[in-house]
């Protein structure tokens, strides 16, 4: 369990915390990292802000294996996120020939002019290896263990793939999940933790869903953990476990239920 | 600008880091607190760790005037947040009354008995005051400055139904905004930069969208602050510079164009 790489998203962005827009890009990161059997610890969304921003970094950076931000990489004024990985590492920051030399090509495909504004999207910080973007040419880039990518969701995916053999990969979390229908999530609690007492590298959990008084309602049982025969063996318990939980909740609630479902 | 009152957001779950579920409550409080005038100024999201959480808590709580958490307040052994806060804040956790009879009155409404797992959900700090749950019953709490929610979304939202008139408010932060359309974010970055120069109150964002080579492209341009004479000023002045900028940009595209939108 304690050897696979941990992590660390950071996003910055204001426009999360006013609530103009709903982050995805969260979602999009774990469920990558998830892949590559790196374990996400940990998430933080500050300000545009640099104080707040290089305290952040380097806070993060030192204690997790590798960091993910994403946003203020763009050429307004408000894009304040390369000189804030500059200060946050002690490095100079200036125009990247090869940085300079993508935005380029893409203004001449587009048949655009490069004014100065998109030229600020080639000042990267001394030492770090660009990421590649294939949507907007204008890169991300890698200092040290810090990986800086776009803001936009479409973008930062993208970069994903080009980050994707940079990182050190672990044993991957594997799941299965069990949904109990017209049960309460409380019913299932004792099997739950008496089975992830006996296997305690396993993650067990329970999601509830429907809570309203009318309409459908139930829990989503979840086992996690990277030994696919442990997984198996603790699923198996728990099943037979629901199937006494869910004896008995036919008495409350004649639609009491549950299946093993792909989630 | 600085008399608001501060927050930041504490989601406690494994199941946002794992990627299993998108968070949705971040939104749902920043938008909250935004009409409030309250300034949210971080978020984080932690595993279902004690160590972990404790420090977070104590870490926010102690920067900021306000700490909204959610998660980690139902049945099932993962659900430590309650035990966490008051370890938190050291003082000690047991049955609260109040919080049982709600617990019980449910279950009779629902014809259940109430098992101890459900009566789990009873076990509130001393010194907190209950935050009431008009879907499913088991309260949350506040305990000093933090209020502590659930996870599941509709039932957050129904808590801070009785948040609201706890807090201090602020001054509302305004915005108008401007949509920019088959123009690049960087033309507009000369007026967006100079424009907030001379209304350093207000923040001025650019957050573009559609950025592939096909399709429609553009970038939303935010002017945001509490002063509704300076915000119209300076959008007004933006609405100037942008239309030089659109019209330079009929030369490369002639679908140029900007309008004022509701978002």
């Amino acid at each position: 369990m304690t050897t696979n790489p941990t992590a660390a998203i950071l996003i910055i962005g204001d426009e999360i915390l006013s609530g103009r827009t709903t982050d995805s890009n969260i979602n999009t990161i774990a469920r990558f990292l998830g892949a590559l059997g790196i374990d996400l610890r940990e998430v933080r969304v500050v300000h545009d802000e640099a104080d707040q921003i290089i305290e952040t970094v380097n806070a993060l950076r030192n204690t997790y294996e590798y960091l993910f931000t994403t946003g203020g990489i763009g050429p307004t004024h408000d894009d304040i996120t390369a000189d804030c990985m500059a200060k946050a590492f002690g490095v100079d920051i200036s125009e990247h020939p090869a940085a300079l030399k993508l935005l380029m090509d893409r203004s001449i495909a587009m048949g655009w002019t490069l004014n100065e504004n998109s030229r600020r999207m080639a000042r990267i910080p001394h030492g770090a290896e660009l990421i590649k973007n294939p949507v907007s040419a204008a890169p991300g880039f890698q200092l040290g263990n810090v990986f800086v990518m776009a803001g936009v969701p479409k973008i930062m995916e993208a970069m994903l793939e080009d980050v994707a053999p940079r990182l050190r990969t672990g044993a991957r979390v594997l799941s299965r999940t069990l949904k109990l229908s017209y049960v309460g999530e409380s019913a299932a609690a004792d099997a739950l933790r008496e089975i992830n007492a006996r296997y305690p590298d396993l993650s067990l959990g329970s999601y509830p869903y429907g809570l309203s008084l009318d309409g459908a309602f139930g829990t989503h049982l979840v086992v996690r953990g990277r030994d696919a025969e442990q997984v198996d063996a603790a699923t198996n318990e728990l099943k037979a476990a629901l199937a006494s939980v869910v004896e008995a909740g036919k008495a409350r609630n004649p639609l009491a239920s549950f299946e093993e479902i792909t989630a």
